[in-house]
């Protein structure tokens, strides 16, 4: 409403793998409707030494500085900064080009919007923790309850009995971790095993997958557990 | 007053984040009327081989040593010299010339006025300690009776009735943080939600900024924690 | 079945040196009957630079995205990334490559199935753990009964007689370590060590190469103590 | 006397900061007549590569072993070898030549005298100890009494009034530490805020300064205590 | 026998220095009367660059697979790979090179024998530990009465009477460490020592370069303690 | 006497610094009569890059193997591997061509003696320990009455009274440690005290020169304490 204020905010999502964070920092910038939007993650910068990193980066930044409205998304920042926990490993140079990005206002009259998604949270720190970011939002995987209705979902808009899955995932129980994503992948591939004409994924298959894709209660600690 | 006597002031600013500062540096330095004034962050250098830092950081100083009265403030020091605390990591390159230029008094007849900012104590103590600055300035969160009159201040100057917040900011009651700077922010943003016509930002309204923003008391613990 | 659904399969294969996962990763690809396969091992890039290497490895996932389905074999991981665990030491450099190859889905429409070896734990960590995997799985040494049979199978193959190797075997009894693949050369030495029209590989010649060869039960333990 | 014995002679001056290392070398190396004198700190060397720092340190003892008699000041010993106690962190390189000029005699005739200052103890440890120098000095900042009478004698030499000062220091009792360099300092300091026509320091000022100064009793302990 | 099997064997002849490992590696490649035999020592790339170690070491391995029947010695591994226990360090560059060529075949009807001779037990962990290797062999120090044929088989061969000399070995009784190596310098010491004419070694100047000699039982555990 | 026996001898002479390990080597080498000796110390190879300073060593190496009769000095050894105990740090290139040039007997024929100083038993263990000499010496600091006789020797050399010294030395009783070399250097520094045609030095004079050089007990402790 003011060109003036607040003409940077910066979001932090963080949260296990597959809890769609990703796909929310997606949905945020294209509901923005500016007409500046760039995902930056480590698939474009790959194959680039570490300057050309580093140049890309301030590039778009630069880019993004040039539109009156624009959204960043740095998508999986700990491995823009190359940031490995045995060691630890990361880039400096890379580090402490996204830290200047992350604080550099734009121009008088132009607004950035910078959304980071994270699944560790050391990485966090060496980001400057809580305060270097204006916004900050958890991920959490699905409940149980969640979960079961995103299977009656997708059942629906795929035309598709998913029903006996859903019944699967619910008699697992308590204790069962269930990132989005990986809940979704869960069920292309049941629906790849289908026979020609069938509509029903059966309860033992899918109860079959959910058993090797070991949705066990390991998200949140085992991702962000350093 | 004498030309000759103490040619080189050298002063620290340091305290948590948000705690204005680059704010006081850049106010001494326009009080100060001195013909040449620079200010070096890291913005400044963003996109520089650390080669390059270095020779910019030098060339600063040696223009500054050109000018009669000279004033350059070092923005955020830590991140000048790439401090990161994880390793911890820093540029001893850049690190050696900032020590050079920090103790170079300029040539006969000139004057020059340092002043550094840093949130993070460690960085103080690879620059010499409390000895390498000839002053040394703690900037504190503010109290909340400071932070409530700098909201009706910040109300009267724009015209708006912003007693409410205010009145939300004393409820919290103390242990709240209050970095100035982010309270500014908070202000702004609540000024952005004002429907228009309305000149009051409900107390309501700003309570659930003060909480969505973290205004808890880790302020200098989580900055200068290391 | 559907071209559009799990695009991307990644799974890996982890055990002890010498239980097959090579060459179970090698039958998997020629009996998906896929037109693009290729093996990248050590071999494949041994004589480069390190940016050679990060370059060779990101082109023969290009290529592969260029098929519409395409079979990658990351042989023994750990040394494409040369991790040794003194230190440790490995190429960061190789690793976010493969980091990145290993995430990214090739272009709609396509398919590509990653199989990874490994026989060290410490890498599948690096690598992201469980979850960076749609599949995982775990090979071991052959059961004393599974040695057994292989002996024998063998021996049927080659027109020779192996019972009594077969018999030096199981009289080893319990907590004998058996890698597939070693096995499968003591086989080959024995033959070797036949005089000219002899069909039968003694007893005791076997039972001395077993001992030499040191089918102690270290085989997990040993290869992935760390 | 004889052109023969000594040819090399080297000291080690060390103590805290301010303590006045680098004026008495400045002395001795003025007072020995000598005609080649030359004084290498950090900043004749800021802005050179490490190879270009090595280089001109060699060439400067290259150079004083041209001339008859000579006097090298290594200045400032641990920023010369870019000490930094984080790590630590050196560079080995120069110190290695450091290390060699200073145990390299000069050819049949010449006589070269090396004076090192220093006030970090961990480097003079670097140099080799005790045994690597052929005397060694240790500064000690002022007692109470000397400040008093370095003050009294400032206040003679400058014409003015320094009796309150003195007091004001006397007053402050033991345990103050009095590194000279900083007590000149505040004196000159004190001298600009005396109003036109004033020739006498208030004490209230000047015990201002010194509250200000943070003249401690961490001297000894605070420079050397690695 | 049949061109096809084991065509790769790789042994690995561990123990203490002057053990014979060197000597022994070496007579098994000349008693296997293959045309193409290759010794790769230190020796053999001193001055080479980290990149024209690791050409020269793939090159030998390159000719070897060109040679139907091929001996490649790889003499003090530790040495080649420039491994140090302190730190330790060791060129991980060459290390990958060595672990590739040690696991990659010859061509299909060509027989690769590779021997490593070590006295490191740490490298061997690093070269991948006991199954790295189809056969490893282990090189003691000789027994006493081992050492004191040695002594009289190279007395009758050098027409010498060494028999004081024998004698002075067996007074020193058990306990003591003889790497053949260093047992054969002595006597070659001895017989330098023998006045024009004499053709007996005394027993009390043997005794001497024993004791000199230092053959303290520290072999095994000095050589391979880490 | 026998061309073809122990080609190549080295040793290893260590001690506190000052006990004349430099002064014995050289005479070593000056006695032998053989024409080509040669002393590479750190002073040979200042200013060089590492790669100028392993080239350099390898020429000298080769040279002396091109000569019949052959002394290398190594002098400072662990100057020369650049070694620091602050780390510790050493330059793995300069340290594995030196144990390679140690290694390497001469072509056939000719022979090369190799004498090492160090007063630092770390590098002693870096370069192989004792096992990597053929033979060792260990210097001592002078015992008190070894001390007594040099001063006498000296002053009867000098044509002066040091009778007075030699008592300074003795009162101040066992404990002392006294290295050659130093004792030499108070000698000349109480020489040029000396006024004009005085022949005696007074004791008092010689033992403020022995308390100022602090002549304590920290001699090999101090030297070899890592």
């Amino acid at each position: 409403r003011d060109g003036q204020g607040s003409a940077l905010l910066t979001a932090c999502l963080h949260g296990p793998r597959g809890t769609g964070k990703t796909a929310l920092a997606a949905d945020v910038a294209l509901r923005s409707r500016f007409p500046f939007v760039k995902l930056l993650g480590p698939d474009s910068l790959v194959g680039l030494s570490e300057q050309g990193k580093c140049q890309r980066l301030i590039k778009v930044f630069d880019d993004a500085c040039k539109s009156p409205l624009s959204v960043v998304i740095l998508d999986d920042v700990e491995r823009l900064i190359e940031f490995i926990f045995m060691g630890p490993r990361f880039s400096n140079a890379i580090l402490q080009d996204v830290l200047t990005c992350l604080a550099r206002p734009p121009p008088a009259g132009r607004r950035l919007l910078v959304l980071a998604t994270t699944s560790n949270r050391q990485v966090l720190e060496l980001l400057g923790g809580a305060q270097a970011f204006t916004e900050e939002h958890r991920m959490e995987p699905l409940s149980l309850n969640e979960a079961h209705s995103v299977v009656q979902q997708a059942g629906d808009q795929a035309g598709l009995d998913y029903s006996q899955a859903a019944h699967a995932l619910l008699a697992r129980g308590e204790g069962l971790t269930v990132p989005v994503k990986r809940l979704l992948l869960l069920l292309r591939l049941a629906r790849q095993e289908l026979p020609e004409g069938e509509t029903s994924v059966p309860r033992v298959v899918f109860d079959q997958l959910i058993q090797n894709s070991k949705l066990l209660p390991e998200g949140e600690d085992a991702d962000e557990r350093y």
